[in-house]
């Protein structure tokens, strides 16, 4: 299989065989003596993971040539301490406790980059609470929106994905401990004992039961990575669309990339990280889900599979997001671009603000069709829809010129959009 | 586009258009007797779901025609009031808010299917919370299991995606209304009030500002239809195993699917329907994801993708709910099977028993090399485990021939299987 | 499992069972006068769609009550008659049959799009061989290209699109014709006779054995459309890109889809619907596949999984192609908007043309360097890169102020575009 | 990004940029002495690929920090030489022209792999071409049929496969060459010149024009590689079932994998990759799928997100094939355990043998009926379907019990399984 495992992972695997011990001692299986040496021998940098992933295609998980190679450190120590490694546990028992432990890490650690991007976009949206900006919808102009409320809107999405991501964590915080058939069989009466006691060593939960063949909350965790990465995505496409170098709204002024031809080039590379991160989190998302139905009380597939996509999940999801925190937080914005951007093709986007004034006076759609064709006369002879609908009488009849440049001023058609930036940084208290 | 309307999101559809209606009339927006006459006009059947569907191919969604032959019902009744049909939204708005509205309901509906479920499994899980059955590991039998426990793995999962799908329905339960850009500037000053109005009446919550763009709510959503759809799969999947002709232990005994050529053929069709919902799931999950980098203030594309998706994701998920419904609650259980089963290949599956039994007088690493000489034995020469094991003196040595019936006995090597069971029991109060 | 049976589909089924009844009488195995009686009762318009699905999720598939009301309508006829429908064959041989004959069908017909898409882009790739316009790389502008050549790419890339389907059509056209087991037991010795008139019948090929769980030429097919679909979607990016207000390079001009509320829109119907298929195929795609690892003879719930996804991935792939061959074929070209463009920003995308025409006489690396200076310059200082080239002695010490003139001529820096648009065109010899 | 470059692919970047430099030598551009130069310097072996990863994350692509590094080593041997590096193309010429020799060359190897299970399976075929197992539909035992039929399946796809793979390795073996924006305007009138060189050099073929946003040749390649590994997963799903415990037809006899504490299992562990491996590249064929709509002349995302997923792919598919190879190639069979799985449940599944030697006295309906009730008697009351029906007298009415004998023996009811066996040993020459 391909390789999932890191210095990281690996060295979760061998917290849990030495929690597992500490735990089986506590309950007086094993002796309180071999919980050093096994702890002792359990440090990641004794092993190599390109053999241990060799061994792993024949023997069928990495556990099996991780615990000889731990039983042989421990016996090198202590003979008889060697007995004790792995005791009553089933591979699964400690890759599936691992992973719990991994995803610990990883959701502090996305949730950090979560925030870092809160913060900055939570600043963005202060500064342009009412810099008018084109709106834009099926990717042509619409009525204006702010750069304020572009921003508040990545961060209200972003924020409830760092509370989802915590959510998940949360739930996902649960001991495997079940042995070979998931009734702990291995360990008699003192299952349970152990179970608790190899929890609170690892800051875990006791589940009802084991779930070796139910990954509901492994699926949730893939979801709320896999929601975060559409997201990041989400920032990442408005970034490279206001990018471009005939709108040039906003760009990315550090570590852009560069060409290998072409002098002028700054690539919006942080933006761009996150969306094709977005394009490849969906397929893993996917393989997470597609491998729930598994077999009985141990997989025949559906497990083997999540490994690495488990682990290609969280490390591109949280590539995202640092590339995001680096592309927010070092955003050049461009106010005269905005303004300018909003009187191409003669400031026709504005239209809505027009037909809206008229309204009171004509009904909604002789108001609408009046415009419209306004519109089509700006795009065929040029000139500006203030300048036509001036010069239009079934407009001055209702609007004099001034109220005309009034309506048409595109920090007058902004609706609720400062309300809403409000709310936002309210509820996120950033 | 692929059909993704049926009769109820039309009406959803319709009854948005209404709420908004009231909601304007509540601001002062509109006249107050212009909301009856739209919602005279505002009723499902009124509407061919196929015209409208073709007509959104060139209109670029299904509420512009909605809302076309809406205002021509309208103004049949009251010209003026067909003024104020759809005042102030943007299509999105509708649409949107009609897939909240109809989340709610397939909500409650899977849960109540779920519901069904856990009942079924804990009648299952108490009445065989202590019938020995062979546990299966790599499809491989493992160390002994009971059906009880089996029944409360599938009960305590499914009770977690029942509480997933109310956390996701609670969450999602939020107003889209924005107008054309997001910033409801179409109403003026009155955008919150009429949003406040609005949500009221439809029984949502108001979000901090519009979600055009932001779908992590919806992709919530999908997921937890998704991990429900692959937890029912595993269900699936161990009850198209365990009904194999071979092993018969647990056979769907209700509405099993014949054949066209084979008289004795009884298909365990519901599982099946779980199965396959379960691999058409994961893409449509993926689809949603995949949908999220959308647009500025509108998508051009990725909206448009999650209607079919959508659709097809909860009908998929009801469906393959309802199917294990039936099966889980028309099962019949062969014990005597489970019995026969544990015996196979001379009952080597007891393999673990009996070197747990070894290890208080030999080490570990003995013991297990030496229980496995056995069952290469019996595997080579047939017999049983058992007989095996009483003529050997490494055995003999350590356990008299009574005390090996003992530990070979299945009921004698359950560990922790019922304390597991009845803490499902207790958690889910079933 | 959701609705994937329309009319056409099911009257694919009923001529499979016609064509099995003839090769049947061919045969010898039924009287050839049942013949006709079945003929006469296989119209689809005799059947009901939606029940056949409501019983197919009892009986596990739609043919077996199809045969079952085709056995009823073929009795009403003549009862002898009726003992000889569905003769020998299990369902997965009609229902697969069907999928095959479909397939014929449905690929035609999307070559067909295909083929007018590729007309309308060669017309342009000719019209357009020298326009130049900006080339765009990381949604930044580049060096120039042509719109000729941006035409040419979309006709090459379509035109293997179209090979592709025509390569999986012919590959797949295989009979499915197994019995049961997929021995053809049900047939005795006559197996191989009746599968050749049958396949006859159909305008088929007899493959080397039955397929009924060996499903890659049904993938390769699947593959096929997903492919023509992401190949659609990049047409459609590329246009909704092109028509951006800003922009305004290339716009639909039909059928494009307004607003509800903004009386100027005129949205990029059509290349969003390509774009939202390419949202949706790669899930569907990525169903098929995961359907293909099915259980021995018969799939439970790989098979089940194909029907829904295969209907609609082609549904999605054909739509797309429709949608792109109207936005292609009535696409409104503004050469003045490709030339103003590609001046903004100063016009420092024609920097790499700049630092070429250096590096003859400087090394590439300082050529590189000092073209990237003057790009800041005109960035910071406005102004165009010609006048600051024109300005700066290292350039004119080189370059005279004519020489800066035609080296910043988009049209005397396309390099290889008129050839490889030529290329184009005489390989697809449109 | 994700780690997508290993060693080889490292090379193959480099051997690119030699081609390119010989080819530019060839037709004058620069000097020939300069290529020796660059060609010493371009060894994998010099270059940090964790580094390079790094650096690719701030510049966008692993060729950046590349040229970078192989510009200081060529500079190191001859300052002049190192201007010529890269010279004319773009980072992605290098890289996709690079995939394109690595699909030639991992093409090549899992053809390899996949003869080898072909040759495996025709051994299989061959000997067991009469062999008698049960016919498995729905997971439900069905008419018989041969292990040798079985096994040609197997070989039938798996040859299908490795065609489809040799199809695209064909198809795909095309250079890219473009440089900025495609157009190869660095080279002025050389580009058809350096082009014809270099794809010379490296065995490839010249397009028609360059397709760095025209990515079907290289989806069509990654749905070969998933075809491949759906099909190489049905093979594991069918090794999965028959090794279980209660079946035990054919069970992998080599490096099968041991538990950590059942003494006696020997786990599927080849079969289960292969699985593993199917349930993976559903995702990542969608990912690359979802990655085709890239902008323009260069994609922001689509691109990028394409190498993880092709290395993943790739990766995933050979070991696949490989873990099925050593499965295949060292299975045990077991006969007798066929031969008594043919029995279990009193044989039933040998019914439609019996309705269809009833079919010549009574109809097709009534046969069908008639034999369900044996069969339910058996179910119900025990005994064999032999004596059951041996004791009916609405059977021996038709079949005399030495009849009946003959008609329930599966070896008389295997239909055409030996034409089909011979009919694909002899397609494939195996």
């Amino acid at each position: 299989m391909a390789s999932f495992c890191d210095q990281d992972y690996l060295q979760a695997l061998l917290d849990v065989e030495v929690a597992l011990a500490a735990a089986a001692a506590a309950s007086g299986l094993i002796p309180e003596s071999s919980v050093g040496d096994i702890r002792a021998a359990a440090t990641a940098d004794r092993y190599e993971i390109a053999a241990l992933e060799g061994d792993a295609r024949s023997d069928g998980n990495i556990v099996i040539p991780l615990v000889r190679k731990l039983t042989e450190a421990v016996a090198a120590r202590n003979p008889e301490s060697a007995r004790y490694v792995h005791h009553g546990a089933t591979s699964q028992d400690i890759i599936d406790t691992a992973q719990v432990l991994r995803i610990r890490v990883e959701s502090a650690a996305l949730q950090k980059s979560l925030t870092a991007i809160m913060n900055a976009c939570a600043a963005l949206a202060r500064e342009h609470a009412v810099t008018p900006m084109p709106g834009r919808t099926w990717l042509q102009q619409a009525s204006p929106t702010t750069f304020g409320l572009k921003a508040a809107g990545w961060l209200d999405m972003i924020g409830r994905c760092r509370d989802r991501i915590g959510d998940v964590a949360e739930r996902s915080r649960v001991l495997q401990l079940g042995g070979a058939s998931g009734t702990l069989a291995s360990l008699g009466n003192a299952g349970s004992a152990v179970a608790e006691a190899m929890a609170k060593e690892l800051g875990l939960t006791v589940p009802a039961m084991p779930w070796h063949t139910h990954r509901d909350r492994l699926a949730d965790v893939a979801s709320a990575f896999g929601i975060s990465s559409g997201a990041l995505g989400k920032i990442g496409r408005d970034l490279t669309l206001l990018a471009q170098s005939e709108i040039g709204e906003a760009v990315e002024s550090k570590g852009s990339g560069g060409s290998s031809s072409m002098p002028h080039k700054q690539n919006p590379v942080h933006a761009v990280t996150a969306l094709a991160g977005a394009i490849r989190t969906p397929g893993l998302v996917a393989t997470v889900l597609a491998a729930m139905p598994q077999e009985h009380e141990r997989a025949a597939g559906g497990w083997q599979a999540e490994w690495p996509a488990m682990t290609e999940l969280i490390r591109t999801t949280r590539e995202s997001a640092d590339a995001v925190a680096t592309a927010i937080g070092n955003l050049r914005i461009d106010r005269s671009a905005m303004r300018r951007n909003l009187e191409v093709r003669g400031g026709v986007a504005m239209a809505e603000a027009l037909s809206s004034a008229l309204m009171p006076h004509v009904s909604r759609s002789d108001a609408m069709k009046h415009v419209e064709r306004l519109c089509r006369t700006v795009d065929r002879e040029g000139g500006s829809l203030r300048d036509t609908a001036a010069r239009d009488p079934e407009i001055t009849r209702w609007l004099p010129a001034a109220e005309i440049d009034r309506v048409l001023a595109p920090e007058h058609f902004l609706g609720s959009a400062k309300v809403f930036v409000e709310r936002v940084l309210t509820l996120w208290s950033v």
